[in-house]
């Protein structure tokens, strides 16, 4: 999974046509993507990205009429983010947030991504919608030595627990018998980032635990 | 948590005595340490590394009379290495595994630390000793945009759960209902590598779940 060549690697893809993607992609990634509305604003939300089996490109599911399935629809585009900031990670997966611009601060890399409807389906009554996400340009804002935290992942857990509340599908009791777990991981290893982060997922999340 | 300067930093710290990690320290990071054993070779453990509250250094808790911790007595520093390959974690934190040099291939950074004990005590019937971690060398191998994988997060959360299984404080049941779904976790989000993972947390653990 290394990559000595990291350092290497153009920052912009090349104009020439082919576009990569500036991380390593395995299985599925969690990133944020910004996608512009209606109102000519950023929408700012979670989506997990999935690594190309073999050939091919990564894809991604929209699940429901989000407001990223409807800007993905009519704007054939969205800008797939990589932060490590838990905050700008929970509001993403939790809240409706709107940015002028299509970049958060805290992303180490962006990249442009036309993306293209490839599947569709229906799964415990929820509409879903695979996409290709084909890069068009990309940036590297900067290049660290990954660390980890399990209060960061114990956050990114929270919000998959929260998001499935209010799915028949799941078991409410079970969900949040896992928020307070997540939660307790914050406690014990989160920094004071990753507390603010477990504050604003109570703060969007509609149930008490 | 963004730091732009991450690229302009010296890849080993200045020889004049100031030793700086190479990484932003924030919570409980965990790594990996090594170190020597009596039979001159590297035993391979996790540790969580506890950011300093203010000024002061990093600290780390062995928990009972581990190998890291007669190690770190009576040879007085260990290599402390940050790696994202989850099979890596998933030996150093559950296995006994020792290799002939002290960086492991998949580390991204390390860190050589003289450790000093600076606390002792006893919870629940296991000793455990609090240790300052002061830099003495170090090392970047590579930088790269990090990202988020949530298979990778439950293979670290799976060897917490997996490390508690015989200690009376924690309920088995509520333990093995954490493995069962951060395996559900890694089957859906993990790549192959998240999956050998798993595979050794099973091999490694005396429990059917």
């Amino acid at each position: 999974m290394s990559d000595d060549s990291a350092d290497e690697r153009p920052v912009a893809a090349s104009e020439a046509g082919e576009h990569e993607w500036p991380v390593e992609l395995a299985g599925v990634t969690e990133s944020v993507v910004t996608t512009l509305g209606p109102n000519e604003r950023w929408n700012v939300a979670a989506l997990g990205v999935r690594a190309p089996e073999g050939v091919g490109p990564a894809t991604a599911t929209t699940w429901g009429r989000t407001r990223t399935w409807r800007n993905f629809r009519e704007r054939g585009e969205g800008y797939v983010q990589f932060t490590r900031d838990p905050v700008d990670f929970a509001e993403a997966a939790l809240s409706v947030r709107e940015e002028a611009e299509p970049v958060l601060e805290s992303a180490d890399a962006w990249v442009r991504c036309a993306v293209d409807r490839v599947a569709d389906g229906e799964d415990g009554g929820t509409q879903w919608v695979e996409w290709e996400l084909i890069p068009q340009d990309s940036e590297v804002e900067r290049r660290v030595v990954p660390t980890t935290n399990r209060g960061r992942a114990a956050v990114v857990e929270a919000t998959v627990a929260a998001s499935r509340l209010d799915v028949p599908a799941y078991d409410r009791e079970t969900l949040l018998d896992r928020l307070r777990y997540f939660e307790s991981v914050v406690e014990t290893a989160g920094s004071e980032r990753e507390r603010e982060a477990f504050r604003r997922v109570r703060e969007l999340t509609d149930a008490e635990w």
